[in-house]
């Protein structure tokens, strides 16, 4: 797989904000050493980053990441040991490793994904075998991936409190790669095997207000380190809660809310002397898939809805209703490649940064959401690790990744607050 | 830097035994794992491997690595994520690190070496400075890499129970990459500091036997698990003690145990029908550098020994005289690029092989060391890291790579024993 070179990608102005990260990396490296005593990292996760060049935030955490095949392959060598590292913590005695995918077995780059995270585990030293929550595979099943890796589903089987497969396979970990969109199924309820990510990891509990507000938490600490302004790292976020899309019940208070929020960035980007328009995004608070998402730049445009913007809105993966959502300041992408738009994903496995990539798309704008249904964005794998080069520019794209690491360990340790204080056991 | 191509190097006759390390390569993760449970990890260290094709066997452990210099530099991400790890383990608090090398200034690869550790350690996140044991460097002093790098060597200064520098710098951690050949200094004895490795790692107290003993019960151990000879990764050793090689006293119990041994090899060379000769290794118990080294064929070679070669195997570094020798089997290396003999060396970090290179030399036969005084190896780092493609023959670079990490790690695992075994404080 060719590697495709970046620095095009890598326009924006210079980061002051850069400069402090690669100036404060010891310290930077010291504080999260410090963290991660005090917290159990999560076993692995994805970031979405947006970089305005004057701001760079993350606009979401994903705790069941999908897009591992579209890691630069040379650096799947540090997925490997991350994966060494976050088994040895969670179960050194494993020896076996059941995946259980989302059940969109369709989505053949998806599958890719799934092979890939086989195979890290299987570099890793583990058996791998892939069981599934689709009803629909009743016995093994062979899926090819979009690049024709073969795969092969196998229909899960609860003996006990234990999870197997048909023929016996007893696996030692459990690894979820299926975001539990519609709900908890009772066959993964109370296994004595380790379960990973936790249940409430999963969409049926998760809320992005959540995990943002514990976001919060981290970008107070942090921000304190480098006497930054935390705004710099953190975008503004509320929740609206008790919304019907389809009788516009709450419809009001999410227009004040917009409007409340809009105010605030505007202060924000006065400040800085920033002359672009505010806007915020308004999307589900749980779920995922770039589903019930809209890109607001006034109140109004949330009052009155038409009925096909209600519907967008109304419903997520797996057919969910939306009664809850956050209201996200929007972060501008102001990176490019080819006049295309590009925002990083960063990647995490234990505490360890393992790559990213760019997602690149061609046919929507700077303030759109470029996650969406049946957007095909090209990836745009780093060409470097995200480690620093400190006798280089501090916009080079080492240090710039090191940033974006930098700030997804933040989101990550968010989630690591996040998952403590929603934990049913705690 | 490019990176040489290494199919070239890859001749040797396929080995049943990395065929079966490959199959058993879950097994083999999952007792490492095990083994890692009740044994700390040495900090680092790098393994010399012999590969004859028919037998891969360790002849040489360093606990206090050079050569980092020589590691394919795309690889280093995976140094610096295990360096974090090993960080991590012995002092998640730690800041700041220094780096004692050894004394030889001149050796501008040495000083290339060092430059790599200070850089790995220094992505890792740390305040990375170097402190020198020689007396001769009495103030800051700035030496030049073969490669161009500059580095500072400052004297060190005791206070009280701290190791520091004179302007003030209070190191968390001390790392020695400093073999201790010339004895303990009171300097670094009763440190509040983490020191790493142990001062009883130096070759003030180590002996090549203990670690050989050791690796003697990981390898019983190793076998039993693949269902294999343990000669097939084993070579055998022997110790001969009180030898003076200037009144030759001790010459004659020196022959006795190197016929024994030859006689030894003869019976598995049979059993496995090896025509080559058996050979032997004669070197200083304690010691390193490739001084005191002789390669021979029978035992008359050891008797009436001239002057030039008493005088050769009678003293090693820093001018230490030869009593106790270790006597090891030979094993030849099969391994060639050009025609020159290739010796692979694999480096480790906490627990994770983080690459190797091969140490090739035109002017040295098979049967003798490569790791010579006066030798000038071109280095040829590897090209993919020691990962197993299961897809691939048993003998493509990716899984010769993963078998060399296994046996390193048997090498590293025995110095693990060895270290619990001789520690002062235990």
């Amino acid at each position: 797989m060719p590697v495709p070179h970046l620095t095009t990608a890598l326009k924006g102005p210079l980061l002051e904000l850069e400069s402090r990260i690669i100036a404060a990396q010891p310290q930077i490296e010291h504080w999260f050493r410090s963290q991660w005593q005090h917290h159990d990292t999560p076993f692995y996760g994805s970031v979405d980053l947006r970089n305005s060049g004057f701001k760079l935030a993350p606009v979401d955490m994903n705790l069941f990441p999908g897009g591992f095949n579209n890691l630069n392959p040379e650096f799947l060598p540090l997925a490997v040991q991350a994966a060494q590292s976050a088994v040895d913590k969670v179960c050194p005695e494993a020896r076996s490793l059941l995946l259980i995918p989302e059940n969109h077995t369709r989505n053949t780059f998806y599958l890719q994904n799934v092979a890939t995270l086989a195979h890290i585990f299987g570099q890793a030293g583990l058996k791998v075998r892939l069981g599934s929550l689709n009803p629909e595979i009743t016995e093994p099943t062979e899926l090819v991936a979009a690049n024709g890796d073969k795969l092969l589903l196998e229909p899960l089987v609860r003996q006990g409190n234990r999870l197997r497969l048909a023929d016996g396979f007893d696996p030692c970990v459990v690894l979820l790669n299926n975001d539990l969109s519609a709900g908890i199924p009772a066959l993964l309820q109370n296994l004595e095997q380790a379960l990973l990510p936790p249940l409430h990891a999963g969409w049926a509990v998760r809320r992005k207000t959540h995990h943002f507000r514990a976001y919060d938490q981290v970008c107070q600490d942090f921000s304190r380190l480098l006497s930054i302004d935390p705004w710099l790292i953190n975008p503004y976020f509320a929740q609206c809660s008790n919304l019907d899309f389809h009788s516009r019940q709450g419809e009001e208070e999410l227009a004040r809310t917009v409007d409340e929020m809009l105010a605030k960035i505007r202060v924000k980007y006065a400040e800085y002397g920033i002359t672009q328009d505010p806007f915020v995004i308004v999307k589900a608070d749980a779920g995922t898939y770039g589903m019930g998402i809209m890109s607001v730049k006034s109140a109004e445009e949330v009052v009155g809805l038409n009925r096909k913007a209600r519907n967008k809105m109304s419903v997520v993966k797996e057919g969910l209703e939306v009664s809850e959502v956050i209201v996200q300041e929007g972060v501008y992408t102001f990176e490019s490649i080819n006049e295309a738009v590009a925002e990083p994903v960063i990647y995490m496995m234990d505490r360890y940064v393992i790559g990213g990539f760019y997602r690149v798309h061609t046919g929507r704008g700077i303030d759109e959401n470029l996650n969406a249904p049946g957007m095909h964005f090209v990836p745009l794998s780093f060409e470097c690790p995200c480690l620093p080069d400190k006798a280089g520019e501090p916009d080079c794209p080492p240090n710039r990744f090191y940033a974006y690491g930098v700030i997804a360990r933040l989101a990550l340790l968010a989630s690591a607050l996040e998952l403590e204080a929603t934990d049913p056991d705690a």
